[in-house]
């Protein structure tokens, strides 16, 4: 076998999620039915290695120095969402009910996989949250053992600091039947329940 | 979003099984956690895409204009083995049990992909067949529908231009038990069955 094609199989695998025989799938796929794809990615690669770096305030990807969300003129500088990753926070925004700031962990809490604190900024997300114009940060991280774990860290972090932290609603959700909803979701609406 | 994010997003959508989602969670990935490999992905992409071509031979992948094993002074050039993929010569190598050369069809028949006999080089197969010295064509395409289609028409190819054409044997794998074989193998063992 050519050893560019060991090569570019190999470096596949490190896409999270391949295995071997994926990896050969893949390169067999490129060289044999997409050439020009496979140019494509190596230069899109290259490009984003080189431009993409986090922003100073909120921590997402982007290729200047202040994302253009921080530079938003028109959002709600009190307010502060944070979210795991920069997918998290596109659904947010597809919402449309949101008109704050955001700061992207880019991880979870995961003492198992060892990643700590630091390994998701919460030093800058203290110092981005005390920077006396945030009033409010809200807290949306995923509803999933390690999502909340890391919501809880983050909470007592900051009301330490004389903050308000609030989390996003849990409960049935919107279309949903209580059939077939799960018993600790309902208990956890139950308990969360509004007056109307 | 960074042009460069969605660039990169987009290129690994060209990546076979990669949707969507999984495309936004390897560009994360990549740039978060393995921005060197996604540095050595690039680079792999790049050489494999300029210095792999196709076998002058047997079709498969190589560096050369002639692969390593259709070089290999010591195999026996009266046998060709036709199968679909690189990974199919490597398995059929690592068995020990075939000397001959191979001739990579890099795809099978496949009338409702819109996969035609040009698509697999038999126009190419043909020709090698026929070179004066190949006296047998071991047919190891898969054992789907579509690769015993591509056998068969194959066969048919061949055998109109009088070369010996045979098919590797269908039956109980090695180690098989009868009760969880299905009974199209059994039926196949059944009518194939060799005298001890």
């Amino acid at each position: 076998m050519a050893t560019s094609l060991e090569f570019l199989t190999e470096a596949l695998r490190r896409l999270p999620g391949v295995g071997p025989k994926s990896a050969q799938r893949m390169a067999y796929h490129l060289l044999q039915h997409d050439r020009e794809g496979a140019a494509m990615l190596s230069r899109a690669l290259f490009q984003a290695v080189e431009a993409v770096h986090h922003c100073a305030l909120c921590n997402t990807f982007t290729e200047d120095e202040i994302c253009g969300t921080c530079r938003d003129e028109d959002r709600d500088k009190r307010m502060l969402c944070v979210v795991e990753t920069p997918a998290d926070q596109m659904m947010i925004e597809q919402t449309l009910t949101y008109k704050g700031l955001y700061f992207v962990l880019m991880g979870r809490l995961s003492p198992l996989d060892g990643i700590g604190p630091k390994d998701i900024h919460l030093e800058k997300l203290v110092e981005r949250a005390n920077d006396g114009v945030v009033g409010e940060v809200v807290l949306a991280t995923n509803f999933t053992n390690e999502g909340e774990a890391t919501a809880h860290y983050i909470s007592e972090l900051l009301k330490a600091r004389g903050l308000k932290v609030s989390r996003l609603a849990r409960g049935v959700p919107v279309g949903g039947e209580l059939e077939y909803v799960d018993a600790g979701t309902i208990a956890r609406a139950m308990l969360d329940r509004r007056t109307t």
